[in-house]
């Protein structure tokens, strides 16, 4: 229930399942008068799109961003900002089999024991897929404080640490790495972890210029991204990210079926060898929208005899 | 900025412009499990739509929704619920006139006035549109308490009060009326005040059975429908809600155009000529929101001691 | 469970009980650097002591505030405002019959029925005295928006309403009342009314200028006082808040107790025969803390680029 | 102005200045019913208590708590709560050399820089003082949910890591620490630290049993706990807290003033070595409050179909 939603005058929920028609966010407290198009949206979904390289899920999703309320114009009209994605490439048939049995490390078990049911398509809420939802409306904070510079990176990867950084570097693998020779290992490490049908563990990196940090509510957001097991203050202005290896996996895992019995479990829906890598741009959009949102907050604070 | 969004535990949100590609809601907090689809929600919409007498705008919409996430093999499955409506029938090019100057007791000079920015076209939100989304918001709401029965009726239009109380006759005529002499009336009132461009306004009683009444939850609610201008309390469990008329109308009126100058106005855009008419779906819809916000938040508060 | 703290910006929370040691309110989000002492706070207070006219209850309290938080040097820090005061002259014994039986018209049925549990002494939260500490924190919204101005008066009293508008009449009657003849009737009928052991309704107005009213918060805000049983928009920029009798009466009144039981009760409390005058400077404290919160609110809106 | 404030249903607040009359928590949303005296809370204070071992600040506070609204007879009434410690032995004396410039560290800078206006005595809402506030309040939500078990201990300090878990050992060392051998080694640093003016990190872990992490939520209410640096999930069911060296030493540093002139600044005021030994309570405290907000949430969420 809770952490659908975030912010407190700038705020945002996500809506939308991995295999229903379309996914979407909702924008509230935008100020009035903001030039906002899809073109300053879509290049932040880009980044985060699966299907890109080897390294991501296979699923093909052309994740293009329609604005369909609170623009008009070009500009924000300080009504609510309804964004939407369509699904274009679900396939509920792959997810046939974890309709029988709780996948390990998901979050299925715990569906059921909240609310005595299950949407086990593709995770349902907590699929990755959601994250699109939040990358659209971190575009649209990112807009509200144009003076901030806010850039996430893969600083590990399998237990594997970058050794430089290359701000260059970051968009020139498929990665988000600072260091070319990190990049290269950590490619040659996926393909095997891909092969074996296993999964792999990163750290992301998430440096701000130009802001303070509101710790609690970036603590908060970072934890809320699907994956996430730590979160650290790596310096003022930096925080680290701690992604778990992926939970779906080829290989044969043991679980339990919902009367209790034991079982063995394969998951075979598409799923990327390492979600950390996408959550580079995913740690952004957070970041953004608690900047914004934070922005916002001290224009309030400021006293007017102050 | 505050009043798109209502609730505590059961929240909802409204986002859409009347002459923008679609309108909706957003509900969150609804537990899971609850059977729903989208035959619970039309007959509401159906009941509230215009174009179904001559006594409301001509405007033609199907109002038909769809739930587009939240919902799984029929059931919530405790994600938020998005709910969208399209439009059909949205008209700019009534509105040409109106973009040149305000219109009296419209919210047009109060957008310019806070946001520096006006979205003319057909009010923007504060379109009586808008309420189509709460009044699908409001079916989903009336879900979750089955037990609570809510009726709307117009109880005095254009100042003259219903003299009796026949719950059989409230959807017999075009003005959720429970009094069939005074149904009889309003129709030539408002026969009237249409040939004369004129508006009129009108009182909706919204009675409750099965809940107590949150009363500052109701009365924000209720404040928050377009063209309020009171409530009261009329007795334990029932609201009377006051509707100033229609401020849309055919006669010329004084107003400003945006530079200060004097000026007159005609708003040719299609409207209801007592928009107080169709208060009553949306007036039912509002408390049955807050009646379910409360009923969960309930449930919250009783002790596992106590 | 929900009313008992108010806005989005600038919060402000309400607690202590009528016959506890004392009562408070916490006032969050107030900007840092504002000039506050203990001397912008009292007056308000002092215009809603009880005690000054044998118009209002017998009861004593010296209502003396203090800011025990949030404050150095004389200026607001930007932490949480803490202010108290303490209760001096509460008579529990003056309830033992009330434990025994529900008042009509008092909140002592619905706290049973809500939480299986009562505080029968005073009527605990719902006590006209819980709205001193409203008046407290109303203060402190007022330095927030000192070129807004604010002024409550009492417009009808027991159904009679003011004829004429004198403002310098309305602190020098005890009604707050701007018509000088007006107030003399109410005299008289309030000393019979008091003879009989009965009380009357009556009607506040509350005017504002200097600021927009945000409606829905205002009807909230104002429902929320005890005893409103109405609120409306009397035209741009003014309210009217209807408040019933007060309930506690000296006539003997039909009601059950605790096991169903008919029986009869005397509420022998010390009361006001018409709990409206008071509601003057409370609805003031309202509109001032309501005002404030969309002040700061309207701040953050503000775009950056708009 | 964010994080003064936790919880959706469950909510506390907590105010007052480390020298000023007197700190408390207001908690709002508490069922009615629940049996509740200053004793259930006592005992919980006493634990984080400064002056207790020569390994934290000497301070003497009795910290004796007041509950000075909510509870009648015994029971909470569903009212806000209202508790009051007052502080006994403030000295700003202490800090007066401490106006002059910014300590380094310290919220004084970003005070400053916020709010144009500093506070400077004992780093006002800033200092440790105000988890004691935080302690009681996580008392009263221990009432709410008795099921649960939640213990706090230290796992590592200045870098030296446990090597083994004795819960009986928790409370027989001045560190909350689980392991004999690693408590005597700690007492060996510290004494040295100490002596040197220096203070040390630690890691603080907290285990719950019996209910489920809502993890953002949790990593929130953590990281908003004063010189906090990162939190993990150890495992399902434990939080890793790591806890800052002390800002407050005697060893003088490099600073600047108000004016950006350098110059070197002791900080002389009564502090503890090791700040993160006093988080272990505080930790507790914090996932109590997180956990019966949830409980009672999910009360909310469990559907009267489902």
């Amino acid at each position: 229930m809770s952490w659908n939603s975030f912010g407190r005058v700038l705020r945002f929920s996500t809506w939308g399942e991995s295999h229903g028609p379309a996914i979407g966010a909702l924008v509230e407290g935008c100020p009035a008068g903001i030039a906002l198009s899809e073109s300053d949206i879509q290049p932040f979904l880009d980044r985060r799109r699966p299907g890109q390289s080897r390294f991501t899920t296979m699923r093909r999703e052309p994740d293009a961003v329609r604005i369909v309320a609170g623009v008009a114009n070009g500009r924000t009209t300080g009504a609510p900002i309804a964004l939407v994605i369509d699904n274009v490439d679900q396939r509920s048939k792959d997810y046939a089999e974890v309709a029988k049995a709780y996948r390990p490390g998901h979050a299925d078990y715990v569906y059921d024991a909240k609310y005595g049911f299950r949407d086990w398509r593709g995770g349902g809420r907590s699929s990755a897929r959601e994250t699109a939802a939040r990358v659209a409306a971190g575009a649209v904070a990112r807009r509200l404080i144009p003076e901030v510079s806010i850039r996430a990176y893969v600083v590990e990867l399998g237990g594997d640490p970058v050794s430089g950084f290359d701000a260059d570097q970051i968009d020139a693998n498929p990665f988000f790495c600072p260091d070319a020779d990190a990049a290269e290992r950590w490619a040659a490490r996926l393909d095997e972890a891909r092969k074996a049908g296993d999964s792999l563990g990163a750290v992301v990196e998430c440096a701000v210029d130009g802001a303070k940090l509101p710790v609690s509510a970036v603590f908060a957001a970072m934890m809320s991204i699907n994956a996430v097991k730590g979160v650290e203050i790596a310096a003022p202005g930096r925080v680290r990210i701690a992604f778990k290896p992926t939970s779906s996996i080829l290989t044969p895992v043991s679980t339990i079926d919902r009367d209790g019995n034991e079982t063995e479990i394969v998951t075979r829906g598409r799923h990327d060898p390492c979600v950390g890598i996408r959550g580079a741009p995913v740690a952004e959009a957070m970041m953004a929208l608690v900047l914004a949102d934070e922005a916002l907050q001290s224009r309030a604070s400021r006293g007017s005899e102050g």
